[in-house]
């Protein structure tokens, strides 16, 4: 038998995939409920929060134009079990699911725990502002010695502490992160059907900045809702051809509209 | 400042690490609960299941003398769910799990989803003996046209179809867990403290029998009680120093015998 001999536009060799990209925001955590500044805190989702999770997996499964084959998750438990819920949702929970500190939420500084109301008063309604929307504009730093900081959470064990924050801004999300999405997740984009990144508010705006090459001034105003899958499609290059949400349009716009509202 | 220098034994420039290996077998499956062979097939953990899960992480978070760093399951959906259980109860859901193949149960051929009394009265008592105990010997193989082939499953569409299997003796398990055990989980136990594997009854059978240097023979009356984590010493060559089941003894000793007459 002859071997049949495919052509395809070449990579250096590899085959032409035309991948697609799927972001997924975590639904409601604990704080989220409280009106809590969150950030690397490792605070569990709600029983709502594990049904957004379970519904995305639902629309996923039903809506998704590739298989999703490979999970991308950032360390903090409220990413990692909506990951976990969602492939199960989807009847895959044992598809490959790479967990990743760079996938992490924005570091709130020194804010993280407190009442986002109670902050306001504390700190000016102004400069709390500056804080949640300023591209460049870094909460007060936790402090090293703060028993909260990165460096006494075992997880992070292993890593260079120099990489370990005690506050950022958006611009310091885009920079940590930025390195993660061009090795790791474009690696299982060069080899996979479709890929799926389950984050945070933050950590997904500097990654749709990045993919949707959005202006420094205009990322702090868009908003990711919480449990309606992101679809980009990418052409051979991994340049991004559309983007939508899946389900139904008007949902997400007003889940967008709601979270704008109360984000931060 | 000067640097310091640690002197540690020198395998080729790397520390000594001393770690120890925890086997897992998951818990109660809803076809154990309906007493039919299991082998490939997908099925989901019962409550019961859920509950040995989440107690077997209590039990390692007390009582494991090394911090669990790095987690290794098969892909069958009731080992998968018992690794994340685990994990949430031992607090730290957001550890590396590595999903393979390799560490899947035993194949059960054209038994799987047979009730076990009934296959006995169909192929005689004897005989489904010598399938369920003897080490070197098959069940009759699934055909390679029938549905439940795993040719058929998305989740090894990625794997060259000749290492598939149809059905398997334990000497088959052996055979394809090995290798993953060398380069896979000794790579992890030369950088982790504490290795855990969550797997079945026959794939850690598998996994026991090379640990412990069990004859062909003597493996077959080897029964790893579900739920109840038993750890390994190892010394720095990776050499089996000591091995023991966390928690009560005596509980781990019953359990063993419940699973010794009612197991395959």
């Amino acid at each position: 038998a002859r071997v049949a001999c495919v052509k395809t536009p070449s990579r250096g060799g590899y085959p032409a995939l035309v991948p697609v990209l799927v972001l997924l925001r975590h639904g409601e955590s604990q704080w989220n409920l409280e009106n809590r500044f969150t950030g690397w805190t490792d605070v569990d989702l709600t029983a709502k929060g594990e049904e957004e999770a379970r519904a995305a997996g639902k629309l996923l499964a039903a809506e998704c134009k590739q298989a999703i084959t490979v999970v991308h998750t950032s360390v903090l438990t409220r990413a990692v079990r909506t990951a976990n819920l969602t492939l199960e949702a989807m009847g895959a929970p044992w598809l490959p699911v790479r967990r990743h500190w760079r996938l992490n939420e924005r570091h709130y500084g020194a804010l993280q725990g407190l009442d986002k109301q109670d902050s306001a008063r504390q700190f000016g309604k102004e400069q709390v502002k500056a804080w949640r929307r300023g591209y460049a504009t870094p909460p007060p730093p936790l402090e090293a010695g703060d028993e909260r900081h990165p460096v006494r959470d075992r997880r992070y064990a292993m890593l260079d502490p120099e990489v370990l924050p005690s506050t950022e801004c958006l611009a310091d999300v885009v920079r940590r992160l930025t390195p993660y999405y061009q090795d790791a997740i474009v690696s299982d984009l060069r080899r996979h059907p479709a890929v799926l990144v389950v984050a945070h508010g933050n950590s997904l705006r500097a990654l749709v900045k990045y993919l949707e090459h959005i202006s420094d001034e205009a990322i702090v105003d868009v908003d990711i809702p919480t449990g309606i899958p992101r679809l980009y499609e990418l052409d051979e290059r991994l340049v991004v051809q559309e983007a939508r949400y899946l389900g139904d349009p008007e949902a997400a716009r007003r889940a967008s509209e709601s979270v704008a509202k109360q984000a931060g």
